[in-house]
């Protein structure tokens, strides 16, 4: 059959593969400063928001990506005060970190404001915690603001960003990834959205050679579910400033004192597991 | 954009989404005695197996599924010797259980012949242990077979079906899962592909309710990826006859003498664990 245009469809050309959800409605469309802005409404999976033609997330599932893009960080690092996230104009990132109460500060660099506006219209519950006192949303370049960041000033940096191209570009290099190791405190730890562990062999590959080449004494890759984004298979990838991937509080994490709806420690645990397609054919733990 | 028919999409209305593969050609098309079966060759995963317009694997991701369906059962059984496959047609998940050498014999219980034909020409690397003495490929009823089947006559029995539409409805029932039980030996384990965790609640409740209701002791969901099924976050769903599906043998899992891509012991132990929704939200564990 042919999809039509009742769907929205994202196609991946090197994947082979595409991902539609059925629409009810366009709601807005917006040429940023910096990218096409578009939102939808869907008929099972909630709202919908594409920058320049790209799911970015939806209603239903963008649980499993926030949660797994803050709390195995958050519950690696010793004890995180001071969390920095780039990108993540959604706020859903935001959110999920300020649900740990160790932290005294989360700063959220987006460039792009109108993302994080559309956010508070369309996803509000994404936005339920922007004004927590020890939230700080700033709309400038985030490759600028960490390499001008004082040393050792944060306990995790998460990079909860657009794929690598555009002006996420510079999001996935090394030297970038240097400044976020200045930036961080001893045991602090950096986590970078890294795609599909199916189909993105390469840049998983390049993500990896980058944070080691950094200095980081630990890189990790976890994988997670993610609908909406190429194969449904996702992941991240955790690199840790003189300590292991793999060495969690555990014990915070299993007496954590807010809800989750994926994360736990088990999960936590299980995504550290590394399958034997990593090792033998991406190349990566 | 619109995806014109240089892609095969298969849309899942309840779902609200739909997963398309970039198409070279359609290499097979075949009105079987049970259903319509094609085989395309796709740009990215290798060829693609479509019945009645479903996918049903593809050469790329397969071994998620295969090797999910068959080890954690394998290593939960204490000592499986025999095993059942119904359905399994392509032959995949026999590979996977002959990888075993506790197994004494593996009978695979497919209604259409024509999927397992095809299965040899198109996907020749599934089928490469067909010839193995210990493996049994029967074209005939699953549900009459295990109607039939002496009491404790196998250790694992492993349902590898379609959807629960059509002829494979009967396989998501109490009164199937209780012939089960009465054919599996004590410590036996039954496994069933489950659906997503993410669009198929109502499915996952009822097949709890049923295995439940059929008298296993235990009855567990490990959830894994699978890119081209609805979501891409599937799952299998273990009852195991007087004992827990969580005991499993970590030693021989940790010491197994064969290769895999995604099982190990850790990814055993991860699929274990319970995502906070699977019982707030779904009402299983």
């Amino acid at each position: 059959m042919a999809l039509d245009e009742t769907w929205f469809s994202e196609a991946c050309e090197e994947c082979g593969t595409a991902f539609s959800l059925k629409i009810k409605e366009k709601l807005h469309e917006q040429q940023t400063e910096f990218q096409k802005l578009e939102i939808y409404d869907t008929t099972a999976f909630g709202k919908l928001m594409v920058l320049d033609g790209f799911i970015m997330l939806t209603t239903r599932d963008n649980f499993l990506y926030h949660e797994m893009m803050s709390h195995p960080a958050l519950f690696t690092a010793p004890h995180p005060r001071r969390v920095l996230i780039i990108g993540g104009g959604d706020c859903g990132t935001l959110r999920e970190v300020l649900k740990h109460d160790s932290v005294e500060l989360a700063q959220q660099i987006d460039i792009d404001e109108a993302v994080t506006r559309a956010s508070e219209k369309y996803f509000p519950e994404l936005c339920e915690s922007n004004n927590d006192p020890r939230a700080e949303l700033k709309f400038i370049d985030g490759i600028k603001w960490v390499a001008e960041a004082e040393a050792e000033s944060y306990d995790v940096i998460i990079i909860d960003s657009t794929d690598p191209v555009g002006p996420a570009k510079g999001l996935f290099t090394e030297a970038f990834y240097r400044n976020c190791y200045r930036a961080l405190s001893e045991g602090g730890v950096l986590v970078q959205q890294s795609e599909s562990p199916l189909v993105h062999h390469r840049l998983l590959r390049e993500i990896h050679e980058a944070m080691n080449g950094a200095g980081y004494s630990d890189v990790k890759t976890l994988p997670f579910p993610q609908p909406v984004y190429p194969s449904g298979w996702w992941s991240c990838t955790l690199a840790v400033k003189n300590d292991r991937a793999t060495n969690f509080r555990e014990r915070d994490s299993a007496n954590k004192s807010f809800a989750t709806r994926y994360y736990n420690i088990d999960i936590h645990r299980g995504a550290l597991a590394t399958p034997p397609m990593f090792i033998d054919e991406i190349g990566i733990r």
